[in-house]
């Protein structure tokens, strides 16, 4: 495992929510662990007027109540704050010259990583004006700028962003955050593949009928209606977080684990997706958007009705597809992607359902019903993977019945805690390893590959959108989609009105 | 499902340890769930004086206590005796009449089923006296006869004992009991195996390291000294119950689930075995016996100081051995076999090893073990399967770890109680299902394949038979026929004095 030398991390938007939700927590985590560079600062920037010491403090509340005294005041002596104009080139001198003083003062080589946790409008010019004053790049130390999602909204916005950061920075420079990456449960989608000999032999279209992704929320859009409403289910979960799940579920063998190697491996599996053009997207794509219903006898809004959303929105909460892989491996396999807001459980798994047996012997003479066995990979709760398989009905005759091998990630011994996504993030960042960041080329094949629907959807006024009631998996001709008419049911317990369930 | 026509059973040896410990309390366990045929009558036979009312008296005994009252009578009311010379043909005409007297009284038609729970020496004489009154044919009701273990004591004497049967009945009329494949363990390899799409397509020489089968017993040979001494691993474990389970795990799908096409893919599996010449004996068979030690500190007698043992006995507690299947499917993996009295504790377990990954990707930057998959298959106790895989350990980079992913047969919502051996094979034969007995052939063969061992043994005073410390895994030379010297360790928990460990 490679070290991570010392640097100064600053974060531009440090009044912002998620660098006290999620980078801030972190960051402290890192530092319990003991995975922190000695030599590490951390620089909060925006534009509210902070001390040092004010920074410091408003940080405190985030940082959980039963930390140990010792470890929090060496952290917090870690962060400082400098409010700068992030949009206005003649503030860049001032933050040049902070981040000097802080590397001499600490004894820091000149090593920074610039963290843009600010509105996307910014991603064009903070890069811009961290290059007037030469922080871009350098000859002795490291400069890595991360990018936080979105990245664009469409194909030509993200080419243009990608275009512009090439500017200043290079590729290898550049970290896109994709933080289901992130997730544990995510990275253990390559070890199972890659690190047992029984999987992979079966792991294309001779074994594999067709292959499920779900991601599902029960949330609504709360209080960011206004966000959403330009957004939708395509932009926020599927270009991005999607897409790559089904680059680490369907790609080839990476020549070594290392960013370039595998990020090769999932652009190959975005090239190989069999477009879906304007006309087919009524057929391939269905859209949904959740309407008012009950959910545990509780009124909930329809999307339409919620804040900031315009009454005649067209924009998707719910939205499943269906769409090929033209390679050699997934020649003929259907992968089925299916996510949504207000649906009745929070729940992420990757379902890998495999062919039948090529003969029934159990069937004609103990009327069995022929189940196909099934790989469940669980992203979220419960991390871990679940085998359905065939057994005997103990008592006479070969009765088959369909049980459960479970594995759940909890009951690894060091596995108490598994690791937030933004920990492994930030570290591997800080070690130089882009392997869970997003590619820049992947990122626009991604947005090549959805942008004929979304304009599809925009041209075609006639391409429906249909309501599902709050609480219900989306609507029912999404169903239609799934060959034999059912996507993979994930709740055990349904509550009495049906409209919440639990895993 | 067929149903069990109605019939008579005949048990002959009716006073002996089986029919009371394991026939009639199998037969009760059948009354109790309805499997039996309405007019179905017992009828015990042996040289014992006793009126049905005292054979009635006899077993109530061992019919546990808290049997439902109404059932327990059914079930006595079924139960009759008959005192006979088995091994005199003159007392044949009276059971012959006691039967068809039963038969009209109870409304029952003349099938029978004669069972021979007796010394193998009456396995030659009873057949031929049933023949002496026509009992071993009949054109109305069927006649079937079942024979207990052990089947022969060396090639020459199962040729001899089949012959003879076969002189007074017919093969598909002859169910030859191998109670290991009564287990509903045992019988779910094969679901396991053929309701499985996952399983068959690595279940062969491309993806298997190799195959381990150990069935370990806790107990010596208690007060069977007298017994064992004549018999030996070989003849009572290995010849019969491991080489059907090695069948079970070796064979190719049968054409249906039916006796014949099953037992046609056994036949074919022993007929592959590459034979195991004399001079090659040492070099593939271990054998051991087991010599005084303490367990749990307690003093624990040698082999050659229990009861009924000759002082200078060579008869084998212990047997390892490594052999091939020379066929499509197995070219080239070794097999493993071990077998012992007083091991460390009872367990019976089928290990498919297999291969490591062809590539080893997480190993050379992540300094992980390289792990191969290992299948295990649990015949007894906690019946069930498991599958040992890779996982990512949590936290940075990608390191491997093996876990497990178990299935408890228990767990299954309608497994309580697994059936025993003895219930389903009563059952089988009842239904004329011989799927689950040994046909005349295969035995045979079986026995042909270990006969050159046991003739190296005779015939050479040279080659050694291992001392092992009672409560230990046998000789420490076993572990060098195994290629990484190294079996599986089934135990989780040792003892401290290491001489008694806990599954």
């Amino acid at each position: 495992m490679k070290q991570a030398e010392s640097h100064i991390l600053v974060i531009f938007g440090a009044s912002g929510d998620l660098t006290k939700r999620k980078l801030i927590p972190a960051l402290l985590e890192l530092e319990k662990q003991n995975l922190l560079p000695d030599a590490l600062a951390v620089l909060g920037v925006s534009r509210t007027n902070l001390s040092d010491r004010e920074f410091r403090q408003r940080m405190t509340e985030f940082l959980g109540k039963n930390e140990d005294e010792k470890l929090v005041t060496k952290f917090l002596d870690r962060l400082f704050y400098q409010s700068i104009s992030t949009s206005e080139s003649y503030d860049y001198p001032v933050l040049k010259d902070r981040l000097l003083t802080i590397a001499k003062e600490k004894a820091i080589p000149e090593n920074f990583i610039f963290y843009l946790s600010t509105p996307p409008q910014l991603y064009e010019i903070i890069p811009k004006n961290l290059a007037s004053v030469d922080l871009n790049k350098s000859d002795d130390g490291f400069r890595r700028l991360i990018v936080e999602k979105p990245f664009g909204t469409d194909l030509n916005s993200a080419k243009e962003l990608n275009k512009n950061l090439l500017n200043y920075f290079a590729e290898n420079q550049i970290y896109r955050i994709d933080h289901y990456l992130g997730k544990e449960s995510v990275q253990n989608l390559l070890v199972t593949r890659f690190s047992n000999g029984i999987f992979e032999p079966i792991w294309n279209h001779n074994f594999i009928h067709h292959v499920e992704i779900t991601s599902a929320e029960s949330l609504g859009v709360e209080n960011r209606g206004g966000y959403y409403d330009h957004s939708g289910a395509m932009r926020d979960m599927v270009q991005n977080h999607l897409l790559q799940l089904v680059g680490m579920v369907a790609m080839e063998p990476p020549v070594v684990v290392e960013a370039d190697a595998i990020r090769n491996e999932v652009l190959k599996v975005f090239q190989s997706l069999r477009p879906i053009k304007e006309e087919e997207v009524e057929k391939y794509v269905i859209r949904g958007q959740y309407i008012e219903s009950h959910i545990k006898n509780e009124l909930v809004k329809g999307y339409r009705q919620e804040e900031g959303v315009d009454p005649e929105s067209r924009t998707e909460t719910f939205l499943a597809m269906k769409f090929f892989i033209d390679n050699w491996r997934w020649a003929g396999v259907p992968f089925y992607i299916r996510t949504g807001k207000k649906l009745p459980t929070r729940v992420t798994e990757v379902v890998i359902h495999f062919k039948k047996t090529p003969h029934h012997l159990f069937g004609n003479q103990y009327n069995t019903e022929q189940t196909a066995n099934q790989l469940v990979i669980r992203i979220q709760p419960d991390e871990g993977i679940l085998l359905k398989f065939g057994m005997k009905v103990p008592g006479a005759g070969f009765r088959v019945q369909s049980v459960n091998m479970d594995f759940h990630y909890e009951d690894l011994a060091d596995a108490q805690r598994l690791p937030a996504a933004y920990e492994r993030l930030l570290l591997d960042c800080m070690q130089g390893d882009a392997t869970l960041y997003s590619r820049g080329d992947a990122v626009e094949k991604a947005w090549e590959y959805v942008q004929p629907i979304m304009n599809a959807w925009q041209n075609n006024a006639e391409i429906p959108i249909y309501g599902y009631p709050a609480g219900t998996w989306g609507p029912d001709v999404a169903d239609q989609l799934v060959e034999d008419g059912q996507w993979r049911y994930p709740c055990k317990n349904l509550s009495n009105d049906g409209t919440y369930c639990e895993l």
